[in-house]
């Protein structure tokens, strides 16, 4: 029965359901419908698919992530970085508007969601690890002005493409002269109102006394406002005939059941993407599920987390959907609205169904231009750029790691981009390693303690070379060891020991086996002894493994001290 | 002057050039050089050359890593290794035999070595680190494997293609029927007898009571005597009317001035292949080089040997040959014969472009089965399976390691064999880090040390939690930290400080410092205090730089005994 819970984490809080949950799940869920209408319709814009597409990946994705997820706040659907993801991916096999379009974005809705489930399943959601923090920062932040230029054509009335920031520019440039001032004319105001409306509405309302859950939710219903406004414009002054693109035609059904593609050269051609899109994906959504919950004291288990989103996109692949996650600003919005449980995701499926059922009609006369407005001001509050400031003074290759996601970004795409971020991370740290920080360290007096001879006034011995070796050894560094001691022990002739506190050794591999074993032979030769002291357990596991305990020229010490006090008498005798 | 010397050792050992040196290096030229004619011919045909092409590459590469390199004692030349690597890169993109082929291989010695030297100039010889010590086993080994099985099918005189072992088995397999019995007697016959000379002769020579030295070179001039005798038996007999394969005719000529080819495609093509074997043939020649060095007590400088390594390559591409690096075994010889001088390499190469000029046509009757005999005996001494032994007992990553390269290398070929080797080595380690070993400590009784509670009977406080994290802290383990604490403060009521002892975290990077304030924040929260210890200068350099110290809701101490010294007050009573 636990394990049942723990794979459906809804017969947990489904037991425990009331009243109160009810209503305050009710709220919730009418202010995120509200708020998921026109944004359901963006994203499948900025996708490249058609609007309802958005809403379907808005109904049964929501459902399942309620069954299966773990988070009480999370809203799932589809989001800004995901839904460009998604464009990029599927850009590249197909071409928008057609059935093979269609059809790829539910084959990589269903790649994603069967990655996520085997992620969730054999519990690898360390995996998403390898994205640090400075390469996530720079990625969103350079997909916000991807994301942004792309919506610049549908406020401009213009055709473009392209899937990096140079390509698009200079496409929308080239295409200036097919600009429609009457889509202009929406498409900037419409922007201009959302900004207005999210920098200014809220504290206006609340200065005209409207009773704060009130003016939250008045202040959420701006998308909604703008796209009534403007239908009604592009209605009432027949500006479809002067060239204003609008949503059109959205068929009045529930999802339909659909069918991902099984050719093997569109599942090869889709399988990479896939695979950034669920890691991408899930980082984003667990980010905000654990915000969210440390508010609560709640918690989130991330392998659990893994199959939700999961059974949530194999929904998407097979209701007409495309690829959804945890959205951060309508989780927010959830959140703050007071949902209680996943149960309040439910809610808003029905509310949606209903839209998709009731008022698609109402959004014939939508313009383009609305939606990309809504892109826009969404996205527009991802871009950040002070994790470069920030990073910059921390750490140089923190830095390098935001700033070539961001350029490689722009430059060369999502996916290129993303995954030059996770390879340039993991080679700086690599160098880091490779050229470890070795202090000739001393003891501190009146201590027991060691400390760096260059930075601290520390006494030291010169029969005796004690080395702290700030890494732990492998591959990367094995030879560097070896070469430093070579050096160290030839320029000084006095030295008759040498002790290597193993305090910051971690790990000892195979490679660096053998070189301790190389610089334990040279050292005998030379007649120096060879001491280790404050090795680990773990490692000193492994050692013992091995020929080197035996063959040692030397004592493994507990602690540097002992070794100290062993080996120069002087010590020993001053401290007792 | 003293930067021209650290760029042309040349000038360094040749003003000190005496008549002892010279007298020596003769000697040791003269032993090489009978060794390296059928070794020449053997990896030419190894690399699907003319065998031409081997003496040209042992000739030019010679004397500019003379006049370059560091070593005293390395043999440079076509290689076992190199000549595989080669023929399975130039076999992607040309025939062999065609004029193609040749210019591929020029191009592919061009690259290599216009890669070495720009690594060599940027003092970048640490890449090579990235070869673990068992994935070179690994790949050394299966290379052997792959290596003798390709030379099977001239020892029987069958043809036979492919560069996986699957596919040049069953190649051979399928072609039995063209078995010529007469190439397998020549075959096989070498094949034996160089075993035998290899394994008894020197110690019966040793036993007859020939001088060492003498003894020695007759030992060395086994291939030679093959050499020679199986010419010998197939010109008496008329063996090639029985459809024994020989070497041909091969001009009697210098080596000529060649151009690598400059089309982007083919450039593109071999670019990848030709960092493979640069990186390869590096760590092989530095190996032998700083083994040979180190005896006699002389340095190496890795990267100038770098820009002798591509010297040599250039040379190659120049003149008519093909990759080039400094072979174990000839080393050895010259090592043994008594070289003092790179200058040995020159008179070698004079030796072998005597060879070129006037010995060519002895070789015309000389069968190809004679060359593959000798090849096989000279690789199988690469292949050593003890090393899977080894890594079992010492680690299973390791084992790992070598495994997979093996495998890889015999299925899939000798370039995503080495590459795989790499990758999973960094993904091991990645994943090693991913899941730091943290230890709670306590304090050994009578002195100042501490260590993990769960291996020694140490002295705790149950108000205190000491944490030691045995992991440089980043962004693959960033988020480990911050749910172990979470998990052991809410588990222990009692728990009023908690003291990371970071003696073991060599680096924090900004994803870790993300993580740290976040800890610092919960901790905070609940009234629980946040202590650090034994942090390390460099370390602590880095933390002063961000918020985190001001913002610390508790204390950062020297040492571990310092903070617990401080935060338990009898502790400090007892101890004065």
């Amino acid at each position: 029965m636990n394990s049942l819970r723990r794979y459906l984490p809804i017969l947990d809080w489904g037991s425990r359901y009331d009243r109160r949950a009810l209503s305050n799940d009710m709220i919730s869920a009418v202010i995120v419908t509200i708020m998921l209408i026109p944004q359901s319709l963006a994203y499948a814009l900025l996708a490249g698919l058609p609007p309802e597409a958005g809403i379907y990946a808005s109904i049964a994705p929501i459902v399942l992530y309620a069954i299966f997820g773990t988070s009480r706040a999370l809203a799932v659907g589809p989001v800004a970085v995901v839904s460009l993801l998604t464009a990029s991916a599927i850009g590249q096999v197909a071409e928008a508007g057609t059935a093979g379009y269609a059809v790829a974005a539910l084959t990589l809705a269903f790649l994603s969601g069967g990655f996520l489930v085997l992620l969730g399943v054999f519990r690898l959601g360390f995996l998403a690890n390898f994205l640090s923090h400075p390469v996530i920062a720079g990625f969103i932040t350079a997909s916000g002005i991807l994301i942004a230029t792309s919506q610049l054509r549908h406020i401009l009335g213009v055709d473009g493409h392209g899937h990096t920031l140079p390509q698009m520019l200079s496409s929308i440039i080239g295409n200036l002269g097919q600009i429609n001032w009457a889509t202009v004319l929406i498409g900037a105001g419409a922007t201009a109102f959302l900004f207005w409306v999210r920098n200014n509405l809220k504290p206006l309302l609340n200065r005209l006394g409207l009773p704060p859950l009130l003016a939250d939710i008045l202040a959420k219903a701006g998308p909604v406002a703008a796209v009534v406004a403007t239908t009604l414009v592009v209605w009432g002054f027949d500006l479809v005939d002067r060239g204003v693109k609008i949503v059109g035609e959205v068929p009045q059904s529930l999802p339909p059941l659909t069918l991902p593609g099984v050719s093997p050269d569109l599942i090869g051609a889709l399988l990479v993407p896939a695979i950034l899109i669920s890691i991408i994906g899930f980082v984003e959504s667990i980010s905000v599920a654990q915000t969210l919950a440390a508010k609560k004291r709640q918690t989130i288990d991330p392998n659990q987390e893994l199959i939700g989103l999961g059974a949530a996109n194999l929904g998407a692949a097979f209701t007409g959907g495309f690829p959804v996650t945890g959205g951060f600003s309508r989780s927010v919005v959830n959140f703050d609205a007071g949902s209680e449980t996943p149960a309040a995701g439910i809610y808003t499926a029905i509310g949606l169904a209903i839209a998709a059922l009731f008022l698609t009609p109402l959004v014939y006369f939508l313009p383009k231009a609305t939606l990309a407005a809504t892109i826009i001001v969404a996205v527009l509050s991802l871009v950040d750029l002070s994790i470069l400031k920030k990073t910059w003074g921390y750490s140089r290759d923190d830095f390098l790691a935001v700033l070539s996601t961001i350029v490689l970004t722009l430059g060369m795409g999502v996916e290129i981009g993303v995954a030059s971020g996770v390879v340039i991370s993991i080679l700086l740290h690599l160098y880091k390693t490779s050229r470890p920080h070795v202090a000739e360290v001393g003891l501190v007096p009146g201590s027991e303690h060691f400390r760096n001879i260059n930075r601290h006034d520390v006494a030291t011995d010169p029969s005796l070379l004690s080395l702290r070796v700030d890494e732990s050894l492998y591959f990367i560094n094995a030879r560097f060891l070896q070469d430093l001691i070579q050096s160290r022990v030839t320029e000084g002739s006095d030295i008759c020991h040498v002790v290597l506190m193993f305090s910051a050794v971690n790990e000892v591999d195979y490679s660096a086996l053998e070189s301790l074993e190389a610089i334990n032979l040279r050292l005998k030769e030379m007649g120096v002894g060879f001491h280790l002291s404050e090795v680990k357990g773990p490692v000193m596991d492994r050692l013992r493994a091995s020929h080197l305990i035996d063959d040692l020229n030397g004592t493994v010490f507990l602690s540097q001290y002992d070794a100290i006090a062993a080996l120069t008498p002087e010590v020993a005798a001053i401290r007792g």
